[in-house]
């Protein structure tokens, strides 16, 4: 007997996450390479900006979670200045979430972590937090794309 | 002993999607009454428009997976003409979505469902879906808010 006792799976999880992260690359992929440093409305952060947020969220957090860990938030993108090589540290943060995320047991997702010595919350919430945050603000890239007269990749291609 | 099987259990991803739902009221609350109705930026849809397909989504997708009833997607928004209306709709969803949750059984989210006779997916990445959406569609809703010079909700207060 198959007796499920989970709404989701650890490993379906991360193929949920990383299926968003694959649609938020080819979103910076859609920008012009000028607008991604540049363009931006209502006095919001740039694309590259925001980009900069969730490449100093995930890998570092995950990092964080793994290792119980708590080191300040981040962001260390000052040394990139191509759309090239933010898609390249994208990357990179790929395969270090997929690496971190292995050495997570079912256990960790209940137990508290103060990610970022800020938000003392269990695993599972922090990581739904990095998911979210990423969600919203690639909408916000949908937004900018579309003032720019750029067609984004469909939403639900993943 | 308390052993966990689950990185999140049934209660807590409803607890997350109502979290969800609550900051999406409160971008609603946070538009002027003509601009929910006419502002847009890039020819896309308005927050009005947005928020339709939200309650078109949410309590009638949750109908279908609990009473494994095939129905077509379809927008009932015609007769709402004011936020208040909007609002009131929006809570009437909030009930309906958290009696249907309660009829589900874990063994649910696993099993397969094709959402709107369009999504044949487990019932899991449906509702992962709703939510997801939701926040994408709240993250043009943001920029929406900026541009017309409105400090939006916080993203992290549920």
């Amino acid at each position: 007997m198959n007796t499920v006792t989970e709404v989701i799976s650890q490993e379906q999880l991360l193929k949920h996450w990383q299926g968003h992260r694959n649609l938020t690359r080819r979103v910076i992929e859609a920008f012009p390479e000028k607008d991604f440093f540049e363009f931006s409305i209502g006095g919001m952060r740039t694309f590259s900006a925001l980009a900069a947020e969730l490449l100093a969220i995930g890998a570092p957090g995950m990092k964080g979670i793994v290792n119980r860990e708590v080191k300040p938030y981040q962001e260390n993108a000052d040394d990139l200045i191509t759309k090239a090589q933010y898609l390249e540290k994208w990357d990179v943060a790929t395969e270090e979430i997929n690496n971190y995320w292995s050495q997570l047991t079912v256990e960790d997702f209940s137990e508290t972590f103060n990610l970022f010595g800020e938000y003392e919350f269990p695993v599972i919430e922090n990581i739904f937090y990095f998911v979210d945050n990423e969600i919203h603000h690639r909408g916000q890239g949908y937004v900018y794309l579309r003032a720019l007269g750029i067609v984004p990749p469909n939403f639900w291609e993943r």
